[in-house]
């Protein structure tokens, strides 16, 4: 960030006085700044805005204000997909975004949000917090003059809303089903009619019979959002986003102006709302899947070969992406991990589960 | 804590520097205060005593050594298992532990680690940080004068190292198996001879044939203790601690004597912290796991009927302490949030895991 597009960002004014008024105050003296946090998402969007005010809130709270973050959501001061430009140019200082609507940027940020087929979110924090997850994201997101934190997760997405059942592959054939990134992509190898509609309007094409299918994240967003009032048919597991990871991405150059006091918490911070963002997702379906249950809406499950087709898609796509010799990097990592993890949870975690649930019944 | 404890406990010097010198420097008149945090973990033992470390080092670190903590592994001032008495009487500031070792203080203590047939570790965070866990948790340990928070998970605990298979439950009569807590309780009752060996001494006692089976964690501490070299055997899933939690209890005096900064802050380490430590284990399990099979072991699991009887005995064992108002009052709330919680886990990342594994190979 340039010193026209710092002051810009209207993080200069405090650091200024704090130069030139002789650091009476402890406050100045650590050189109190204002700094801009742009969204992707709309202020009330359930959790994932939750995540992005939260952060900003205790990275108010627990600098003392020393750094004030200034939160403005979606289209407040850019579109939902400026903000990784808007922070690279200096624009902004802090975007809170999932990191898979910058795949034009390049297609590994894929790997940093979820990919099909991919991590849950236990695998991404076992690669993220214990593998090389976290180093990965910053050699990618540091090319774009970028220093990243994953600070969120919306946990498994639901496979989605429908106004008929999917009970084989053959009836995927000319859907007009809206599905965004990587997902998407890999129905449209399946004869999908993929439509790239705003979350925010699905509800309004799905009513009006402009699309036919829809996936928004789960349960809990998805009652808001009304889909059960224009679809019957809820699949409850998706293959499309296994458990999508949102970032909080800071301008490098304004990253390193910061006390180093200030990263570590931010650090701990952004980890931190990690955990509590999947717990919120997580503990808040459930009651919504049971309100959902009770006004009339039927869960289904994708058979076994519309899996296998997603499954021959979704390996379609990740081939097609693998001649970007960072992308390969990122996947081989990747998948390594996800494997190294998946063989004891499957046979601890996931046994388990299977038994108490047969057992308590 | 009266002060005499608050003196004795080394937490006093600093304090009482910085009341008498004018508060001369910002550190001073903060309060400086070395706090002593005794744990129930040898040093280095795997995960749990990292996560205590990890506490111990971020309060000092973060806190810019305004609160200096002294840590002391199990055995240097008390015993594993006398941290409660230890940090309730005063003689300790902090422990960190697993709540399940106090079902003598109160049986309640248990739904604060793990219980048989209990939450996974996604569940538990739900309940924690967006149910009424974290309330219920203080209303209990309040109690006895503490101030709880959740500060690490091991996940799902392995069924246990055996030198024989279990095909039946007729298997379990009289086996020799050393299981602690409220899981070995269950297995009373299906007539398995239970044996209470410090984790530290299973190895031996399984290698001289004192016990003819026991648990201890997962792949990767079990490997470090060797059982690989005395037993054939692994089950994979166990009934008994499907994730157990480990706590950071402050003395409650000396909590609420704590700036609000410091609270604030104490509290995130310790969220952050049991991310951390769940990932921790999580990523390790799996590479722990493969070298096992590469030596030999034999990977099981408990057939139905084996799962049928460990849920009656477990069910038996909670019914004998529903007398208790407050375990009856935590049962009920713990039972309700995993109900609600599990049934759409069950249905997203437990279904998608099982089609993607199965799809992937």
């Amino acid at each position: 960030m340039d010193r026209r597009a710092f002051l810009r960002a209207g993080a200069g004014v405090g650091a200024v006085a704090a130069a030139t008024a002789g650091l009476a105050a402890p406050a100045l003296a650590q050189g109190r700044r204002t700094l801009t946090m742009v969204t992707s998402w709309g202020r009330g969007l359930a959790g994932v805005h939750d995540a992005a005010e939260r952060t900003a809130r205790l990275i108010t709270d627990m600098t003392d204000g020393a750094l004030t973050i200034d939160l403005k959501p979606a289209g407040e001061l850019v579109g939902a997909f400026e903000v990784f430009d808007a922070v690279t140019a200096g624009q902004a200082d802090i975007y809170h975004s999932a990191d898979y609507y910058f795949l034009g940027q390049h297609p590994a940020f894929g790997f940093f949000a979820t990919v099909p087929f991919g991590m849950t979110a236990q695998e991404m924090a076992n690669w993220y917090y214990h593998g090389e997850g976290h180093a990965l994201h910053n050699e990618l997101s540091g090319q774009f003059g970028l220093k990243s934190f994953m600070a969120g997760n919306t946990g498994a997405q639901a496979g989605g809303w429908f106004n008929r059942e999917i009970n084989s592959a053959a009836d995927l054939q000319g859907l007009k089903f809206r599905m965004p990134g990587l997902g998407g992509q890999a129905l449209g190898k399946l004869g999908v009619s993929v439509q790239n509609v705003p979350g925010s309007e699905a509800y309004q094409a799905l009513a009006s019979g402009t699309i036919e299918a829809t996936e928004l994240i789960g349960p809990w967003p998805d009652e808001k959002a009304g889909f059960q009032e224009v679809a019957k048919f809820y699949y409850a597991a998706g293959f499309h986003e296994p458990a999508a990871a949102l970032t909080l991405a800071f301008n490098g150059v304004l990253w390193q102006e910061l006390p180093q006091a200030q990263q570590r918490l931010i650090e701990m911070i952004a980890a931190e709302t990690n955990q509590w963002t999947l717990a919120l997702f997580s503990s808040s379906h459930g009651p919504a899947l049971q309100r959902l249950l009770a006004a009339g809406v039927q869960v289904r499950q994708f058979p076994d070969d519309v899996w296998d087709a997603f499954g021959r898609a979704s390996a379609e796509v990740h081939a097609g992406n693998m001649g970007d010799a960072l992308y390969a990097k990122v996947h081989d990592n990747y998948m390594a991990s996800l494997r190294a993890s998946s063989a004891w949870i499957r046979r601890s975690d996931g046994f388990y589960v299977g038994q108490r649930d047969r057992v308590l019944g």
